[in-house]
């Protein structure tokens, strides 16, 4: 049997139809005209459903608004795309958005103090009670994404003109947020493996105190970093951060929602995560945490007075202006969230898995992984420039043929037509998949007669 | 017939439990296992798809996630709530967020120079230039919500110390962004109609300039308030504004998307809008556009230099962090947008509608509407001290005698308890359900003995 994806959209969009109706009648049911309307709708509805149990096809599926046409690559696909794979939705989340897609639908009850945090049903100041335990913090907040993180504790923390310690390899919001805040950043650059040391961090600060005269404001560090995800001491570097009283900023963006993180073990002054790349929630989604330290700093509240009308608006807090994530983002992350604490549970497993596809890419000869070896993440940075390369420098469609071996058996998220350095993730994938994505691997490396090693 | 509201979110959750098939599936296609549980998940959706064609019932829907109760209020209910109109989801804007929940769902096809406006599949490119048209204005970029449309703009303009002028019914969010950016609001008086007028403005600046020594940084005024949803002459500000070479911010939260707007013919220097709150979109979500000659001001690109690795990131925009919108907030904006570019056109027809409430209300004897009237916008506050509060000083339940009522009738959204002065909006309601809306009220009225007009 063929996957019926496109008439499981079709179903869920003549469904959406179908719920219309119910939004365009009156509190006290549908009129006569409107019944016609629903009972042609669902005739439409038992033909489409009745197709998803037999072989028929139906008819193309329409484009979204005449433009946009479905995404189905979860559906229909194994997707090993880097920073794809932990912000699939999980079921619960996919629900949530169909029932809060809404512009401010998590606004229903809100109440004095009219605050996102504060809100009781649905039970999101609960939820956000749960997302600092989650990682072991004293509160946390949502927020658009990781970077709006970043950028709320440097605006807090770094003036114009300071400096702020990164990794070689921090992610590029990192420098944006600190630019944004009038900062500068000083990396610390990497050992021979790849990875950033205690060692290195603090003569990085001794280094910037020399040249600066004025000690860092802020070491920001990624745990997992975007290059090779390679995995850094962020516990000795926070100590460290700390001998010289400078707050630390746990980079959580690939662990926060996939591994367990204990920001309190870890030393971190603030832990931020991504929803959208870690937490099985969609795009724009994150969280920032702190401890009660740092809380009235970075969440302070606004002192902000209307030189006119005497006007506050004491409650607000002035990073995350306001409230922050006012719909279906947070319903969905706060559905996903049981799923997501139980999955970080489970991360020897995804280890484990990452490592078995990085073996069998590895019995292809000339294939290396640029990230340190055993793996320790899901994510990974091979080099193929002495096997997939080989081939692709007589081929006619270059290296766009790998991409279409690869396509032909199902598997997207590779970069396409790079056949040299190139990222992917096997997080999420069942075994089943995994095998199957391995066996493919080997397959093609077979086709193209690039030489195994048993 | 009841409205089976519950039955068509039990069918579109089966249908996602369907599709959750597919995403477990190989490519290949579903084994044998697999298309059992497919089979069993169908004849459950017949079930339920039955159901919404007869008289029975279902058993009361699940929670999501076993906390997260249905949202029902679009389905069941007239939504008069005075932010949540115009935010409603198109019903183009939920078939996207089905179809694009997931992360990081627009970056299937994320090529050089790796930046969400240049992304051409799906349109999102062609999206920013239709967008920057809509309000005609040069360049526009998508942001989490408005506010962070004022924190761009306000950080890219102002520095510490410097002043803001604002709207003695300015916002909060402009409040914070002026905080954030280290400057301070001054607030213009409204006259006697509690209307902003240039001329206040103008008087408000030499004020400024007189007692700070230095002109103020940015004007920024809303033209609808969301106080009393007064519409203030922001071409005669803009004016003004630029006779003292201010930059001016058009707040356009409550306009964009629900009534032409047109920067240019304005003055503005920036336009800013609220996708939640009035382009048909989930939360948070938003746009900034801004002329060729701010663009390169407030959209400037990063200058930020890693230290050691010389790692430059040229083309990510500093106050936009990079990208901003990633998932599925900005595909159901561009699928409302044909919808939303479309009732703009219609605003005459809802500026009658809430005068026609209005006018209904204003019937009942010692009601009063602290808007500008005849009404200009579908936000109105009212005052109904002298009508249904008059009821509440004696009645057990107090003020929420009248929200019991409403809801009695399938009215939600008004503020709850309120019987004095509150805000509702009629935005998107058709006529049908705006003369059921006006009708309640009356009734409600006459139920209670209030002395009605003829």
């Amino acid at each position: 049997m063929e996957k019926k994806t496109d008439e499981v959209f079709n179903a869920l969009f003549k469904l959406e139809e179908i719920r219309q109706i119910l939004r365009d009648s009156l509190p006290t049911g549908l009129d006569n005209d409107e019944k016609e309307v629903w009972k042609s709708k669902l005739s439409e509805l038992n033909e489409i459903v009745q197709k998803l149990d037999s072989e028929s096809v139906t008819k193309p599926l329409k484009k979204i608004a005449g433009t946009i046409e479905i995404r189905n690559r979860e559906e229909n696909y194994i997707n090993i795309q880097p920073i794809q794979a932990a912000g699939r939705l999980t079921l619960e989340g996919r629900k949530a958005i169909i029932a809060y897609g809404d512009g401010y639908s998590t606004c229903d009850a809100c109440r004095k103090p009219f605050r996102l945090d504060k809100i009781s049903k649905p039970p999101i100041g609960d939820f956000h009670t749960e997302l600092a335990q989650f990682v072991n913090m004293d509160q946390a907040r949502v927020v658009p994404g990781a970077r709006r993180g970043f950028q709320a504790v440097a605006q807090t923390v770094v003036n114009k003109g300071d400096s702020v310690i990164v990794s070689s390899f921090a992610h590029y919001t990192e420098f944006l947020a600190v630019e944004g805040a009038g900062g500068q950043v000083r990396e610390v650059p990497v050992d021979n493996n790849n990875l950033i040391t205690a060692d290195a961090t603090a003569t990085k600060i001794e280094e910037v105190i020399r040249e600066t005269g004025k000690t860092p404001a802020l070491v920001m560090m990624d745990h997992i970093d975007y290059q090779v995800a390679n995995e850094h001491d962020v516990t000795d570097i926070a100590k460290v951060a700390h001998q010289y009283d400078i707050p630390f900023l746990y980079n959580g963006a690939y662990t926060v929602g996939v591994m367990p993180v204990d920001g309190k073990a870890i030393g971190a002054d603030f832990v931020v995560g991504s929803g959208h790349k870690s937490m099985a929630s969609p795009a724009p989604s994150g969280m920032l945490a702190t401890t009660d330290e740092w809380a009235p700093k970075v969440l302070r509240t606004t002192q902000m007075v209307g030189d006119l009308t005497s006007r506050k608006f004491g409650v607000k807090e002035v990073e995350m202006l306001g409230c922050t994530l006012m719909g279906s983002n947070l319903i969905a992350m706060m559905a996903s969230f049981p799923e997501v604490q139980k999955r970080t549970q489970n991360w020897d497993d995804e280890v484990k898995k990452s490592n078995y596809f990085i073996d069998a890419l590895l019995t292809i000869d000339g294939s290396k992984v640029l990230s340190e070896y055993p793996r320790k993440h899901a994510l990974s940075k091979v080099d193929t420039t002495g096997s997939f390369d080989i081939v692709a420098k007589t081929h006619k469609r270059k290296g766009f043929y790998f991409s279409d071996e690869l396509s032909a058996r199902g598997i997207v998220g590779e970069f396409a037509g790079a056949t040299r350095t190139w990222k992917l993730s096997t997080y999420g994938l069942s075994w089943k998949k995994l095998r199957y994505l391995a066996d493919a691997f080997v397959e093609i490396a077979e086709k193209y007669e690039l030489p195994i090693k048993k």
